[in-house]
């Protein structure tokens, strides 16, 4: 069991941002997260940010002291954490332990990432640098790529549809048509998504996540004290990671990501629950494919029903079992640093009833589904409402 | 205070490793580090893995799984931690959270650099990016630049001279001639220091810790459990960490870093110990005035003291304060992302008695200083012999 709650969250929009550099696109989200939580920058004991590669997108390593002096942290242990798209689920993990040892009261996960400063070709090429380097991206493949051999592989064992595939980006278009902070808020058909460019068969262009800008935080603080904070803490209940060979060649089966499957069953061990009791999940749809392979793999769906459920609006908002209820990596954004910690902003909003018009009714449990590269990274997180 | 134990250490040899790839030289250390606690690789249940940028370096982000994958560690979590030169102490203080939070009770703490792979000019930029992009690096000066900065602020105030300076690099190389994985183990004169190519006045060539590739590791385990792995294990007794602003303009002054000064009294009350009780340090001597300046920001001498305290010998092996008896990163090597866990490594090779020739008499308290950047980050870790 995990003893942790989140008192405070923030996030910036998601998407292009010109006019702010890393460090200023940080300090949003971070003093929104202090500001929710009712305390000053100077509270904040200590930091664990994801990042993927500042190093490349904006070329400034050592990030975590700089982004917590500009935003009125100064002095604080901070610590970049990175494991690819799950790097800020990694620094919520760290974050959750500092607390657990008893080092620190009020610890501060965040993630941030941004992109948008380097020429689409640099950001893939940096972004399939979460892949093997030596046996996979050196050969030339990149992200989506990748994914459409998982892709390719969940038709082949499962007959999965290329329309069942399109329907996941279908439903995460209309969650963030009611999520302010998304990158896309506009509605898309089934027709868009098939008929859009093809990037790499089945995936076309509408099946892939963007490039995006953004920053998300979050203030931790131990259960037993949170209510000092706020009348409507999320209790954090479960914090696993788990990792998984890289390169897919060294793999049993490609319809499935092994470090999302043993995060999973440690987090519903770790809760006490099962996957029938999770109310709502985000989950990492950084390619359409991936959600189909993640809701079976958290156990929502028999595997091969994934596609399936989606393509009958079993995964919508209202339905059984709502998924990426924020829009997702495909429409919220997905800068990747971000994402992981930006998934538990949703979980916080939906566990405290202010998602506004993408609410789950009754939502008690959320879970958050981060993955890194292909699956070598997967961390997962269960909150609950107090 | 802090309860845990290392009970196995490992290293490679710091130097040019042509032959060696990243997740090589990561698992010659890890599997001496597990060979040495007495485990097999399937027993360590978590790693934190030290890194400045195999994003430019190599090429490959995402490294923490696609290591522990290659060193017979499949499938548990592992977390990339950044914070510049001072990476690995990062990476060991969240190891020690994890276990001290409980959730853990065998995790790893590494550090890998691999820079010889790129020219010397793309690792300088590299380099470069651990200080302050936008008000730094981006104006072009580098980090052998910035220490000249401080060095003629501290030969400014305090009068420390160009021979006192060198004298650290002296000391160091003296030192290393007796550390078999030492980059470099060979005597050198202050004459040959103060005849180097000048790199940035005062500091030349013999000043700068050299481009290293390199890796090091260790096993950790709470105290408690410590001697069921080994009859001498190595106590863990403070881990502190703190930031300072990133760009030397902010600062008040150039002489200290306020970084190292409050990490280090945080430690020091963590140990409930004093500078007086500390018998030997490794220090970050990424060029020879940071070594002094820490010797200083410790309390180990007066502000204004570290300059003839090392003129005058008395921070070598034997001497009232034995000071990087490794050889340093002067003369050990600097494979950045490695360095503070090897550091760790020589605490726990003097705390067993096994440091051979370069053995600090009646070692029972033993200091590491990891310096991130300039400063903006500084990690402490106090280990005394069981």
């Amino acid at each position: 069991m995990v003893n942790v709650s989140i008192v405070g969250a923030g996030q910036t929009k998601f998407g292009r941002h010109p006019d702010y550099d890393l460090r200023e696109l940080f300090s949003l989200a971070a003093n929104d997260a202090i500001e929710e939580a009712g305390i000053s920058p100077k509270d904040v004991e200590a930091a664990f940010i994801g990042n993927l590669s500042a190093d490349r997108f904006n070329n400034q390593c050592h990030i975590a002291p700089l982004m917590v002096d500009f935003a009125g942290m100064a002095g604080i242990p901070a610590t970049k954490c990175e494991a690819a798209c799950a790097s800020s689920a990694t620094a919520l993990r760290a974050a959750i332990l500092a607390i657990e040892s008893g080092q620190h009261d009020v610890v501060m996960a965040a993630g941030v990432e941004k992109m948008s400063d380097q020429p689409t070709p640099s950001v893939i090429e940096t972004l399939a640098m979460a892949a093997d380097q030596t046996f996979e991206a050196a050969l030339g493949i990149t992200f989506p790529g990748i994914f459409a051999v998982l892709a390719v592989a969940h038709m082949h064992k499962h007959g999965t549809t290329r329309e069942q595939i399109a329907s996941v980006a279908v439903k995460n278009h209309a969650n963030a048509v009611h999520n302010p902070l998304a990158q896309y808020q506009k509605e898309i058909t089934i027709e868009k998504v098939l008929s859009s460019r093809m990037v790499a068969w089945p995936l076309g262009l509408f099946d892939c996540s963007p490039i995006s800008d953004g920053a998300a935080a979050v203030v931790l603080v131990r259960t037993k004290d949170a209510r000092k904070y706020t009348d409507a803490p999320v209790k954090i209940i479960a914090s696993t990671q788990a990792s998984d060979t890289m390169n897919l060649c060294a793999r049993d089966d490609l319809t499935t990501l092994n470090a999302a499957r043993t995060a999973g069953q440690k987090a519903y061990k770790q809760a006490k629950l099962e996957p029938r009791d999770i109310d709502f999940a985000e989950v990492h749809d950084c390619f359409t494919i991936a959600e189909i392979i993640a809701t079976e793999d958290l156990g929502f769906f028999k595997p091969g029903e994934g596609g399936p459920a989606v393509e009958e609006g079993r995964t919508q908002i209202g339905a059984e079992k709502p998924i990426s209820t924020s829009g997702g990596l495909k429409a919220k954004g997905h800068p990747v640093g971000a994402t992981g910690v930006s998934q538990l902003r949703e979980l916080y909003l939906q566990l405290r009833n202010e998602a506004g018009k993408r609410q789950v009714p009754d939502a008690d449990v959320g879970l958050a589904h981060n993955v890194g590269g292909t699956g070598a990274t997967c961390a997962i997180h269960i909150a609950q409402r107090w």
